[in-house]
């Protein structure tokens, strides 16, 4: 066991004071891990669009001050009573949402919508004792998702911690805990395209293209940003369509693009609009349309119901239907195999001292992911 | 070849002058079946919900003087130009849609929304010359969705008719071709129940309720009309809820009976506040709506996406996704085999010239499905 295993660790983090505010390199204090909890050495994180979300908390209760931070990549440094599952020195990725095995959702084959650990943005705090393991001068500081991996040191629970092949490099997999696992998974768990022949998908936002890992031939991007497409090419999308160049709904446009339809559709975005123009450009008879994006707590999904009658299919991932323990492990395996390109979603990475800038990249539409390195 | 062949029939048939009129007895002209079509001696049809909507044709344009009808038992009587695979003596179920064999949707596994046969309501003529076979002195009356069975001889494209064992008793397997095949696939081919372990699925109105087949544990039926909940317990309909006897919404009454919603659930109205409902009553993670069920024209679907987002699936469904053809022949095949129990269905019978009694127990909610002979 390391010295550290049991005592508070004085360490750096970038705390959110304020919605909306740069964030703020702080020293803070990390008490050890509870019963279930394991406290890890962050190494890698990266921001995704959920932090930034949050942090502008325009269309949540704002929760401040709070360590945000879900996509990472790290090192157990010790764990608490009851864990036997990992020991210090495993390596991992926390993750967002959690299975604790015992549930029926974690029992069933279809589901990961674990009732113990499934994501809650609203709750601060640990689930076990609901006390914040993080504080500045003996002043709590809310967690956020169980992660807040924008710390050199966090504590989650053992659920929402996935073990992976510690031969695999931390700075590129650390990616796979949320964001490019939600597409991957939202592709080849819940769209499911059996028959791409001459089909093609559609792509919202700057989520990460998984239709040419899924074997189709026609890959529609879909962006209000032209700068993401030379970006997308990368990623295998063949065309692309800018709904600001066209006088009609998007779905208009894709369903005379491909005769009738897409084959699939994937929607990224959260945007509402978004969503009912990814379900009604697919084509009838066998169209799938998978929801990703998170929407607007008032946002209302509405449609003919012809649209469906016509056997089309709607329905919605959480985490691209992986179970983050049982499942992330062999989607860093696919990396490892080479049937996963995560280098290429990496567009930028700054140190922990630099993290706003990773924000202002997101914010102008900038690249893809941005690293951001505990190591100055 | 019979005698009648390459003649007009003179034959009585059902016909429909104005909308919501009870229906006329007339002895109509049947003109012979042009290219790929057949002509078919009817013996046994039934009332479905669908001919009286559109007879009632509140919701569209109406279309008058018609033949309505589309649940029928029937033997080829002559074989138009080009036609193989019928001759005259099979036993057949004319369809309401068809199958070409030729197109995109037919060459699908999954689809059985044939581009050349699928329904059309809004026609009323032959899709090969744009004509009606039927007339009176002359005057051509209108063809209904290609069956037009209210008539002891009809006519219809090939691609709309399934030839069945010639064993099978027509007055019984007649309600195959429509309402019992759509319900059956609704659940087989669609909700696809794997997991139905203390499950429960939820049976609109009076439509049959195949979920026993299934192997559903518990069966909730939910209807406004209480006389139908004595009917349903035949069909293994375990438990009943009525929305009038609560005061909140029948999917959260539903949600609490079952601690967190059905496993699989399928709307059989087309009323869309029930598709709704129905959609909101399975469990997040895995809960599966299906809609069978055909919305007004106005209707709008609308739920928050969050409840997709939770991992449900919401899908509809047209004729069951069985494609004529290829497929009915085996749901009778379910019967001959006593898998499927088609007497429990049918609660009345009249003689064609008593078919508008036929109208009123289903305009009064009064059985299930009424068989109409031909013979007097």
């Amino acid at each position: 066991m390391p010295s550290t295993a049991g005592q508070v660790i004085r360490c750096r983090a970038a705390v959110a004071w304020e919605a909306g505010k740069p964030l703020v390199i702080e020293e803070v204090e990390v008490a050890p891990p509870q019963a279930m909890e394991v406290r890890l050495k962050i190494l890698y994180t990266s921001l995704c669009h959920t932090d930034v979300y949050f942090w502008e908390a325009k269309g949540q209760t704002p929760m401040f001050p709070r360590i945000f931070g879900h996509e990472a990549g790290g090192i157990v440094e010790s764990v608490g009573e009851g864990v036997t599952e990992l020991k210090p020195g495993d390596h991992v990725l926390p993750v967002f949402t959690g299975e604790c095995k015992e549930c029926a959702h974690c029992k069933s084959e279809e589901s990961n919508m674990c009732d113990l650990l499934r994501i809650n943005t609203d709750r601060g705090v640990m689930i076990g004792d609901g006390q914040s393991r993080f504080s500045i001068n003996g002043k709590p500081i809310y967690h956020f998702v169980g992660t807040s991996t924008f710390s050199e040191y966090t504590v989650s629970h053992v659920g929402s911690v996935a073990k992976i092949n510690p031969l695999a490099p931390l700075d590129k997999v650390c990616i796979l805990s949320c964001g490019i696992s939600t597409g991957l998974g939202a592709t080849l768990n819940v769209a499911k395209p059996k028959r791409f022949n001459g089909g093609s998908i559609r792509i919202g936002s700057s989520w990460p293209c998984c239709a040419r890992i899924a074997g189709a031939s026609r890959i529609i991007g879909v962006d209000l940003n032209p700068k993401r497409f030379n970006e997308a090419k990368k990623f295998g999308i063949t065309e692309f369509v800018n709904p600001k160049d066209h006088d009609k709904p998007v779905q208009e446009v894709i369903i005379e693009m491909t005769s009738g339809g897409v084959d699939r559709s994937i929607e990224c975005t959260g945007n509402v609009n978004a969503m009912i123009s990814a379900f009604e450009c697919v084509r009838d008879g066998w169209g799938v349309a998978v929801l990703v994006g998170v929407p607007h707590k008032d946002a209302e999904f509405k449609t003919h119901p012809m649209n469906l009658l016509n056997e089309r299919t709607l329905k919605g991932t959480f985490f691209g239907n992986y179970k983050p323990r049982s499942d992330l492990p062999s989607v860093v395996e696919m990396y490892m195999n080479k049937e996963l390109e995560v280098e290429k979603f990496i567009t930028h990475q700054v140190p922990l001292s630099e993290i706003n800038k990773a924000f202002e990249y997101m914010l102008e539409g900038d690249g893809l992911r941005c690293i951001i390195s505990m190591d100055e």
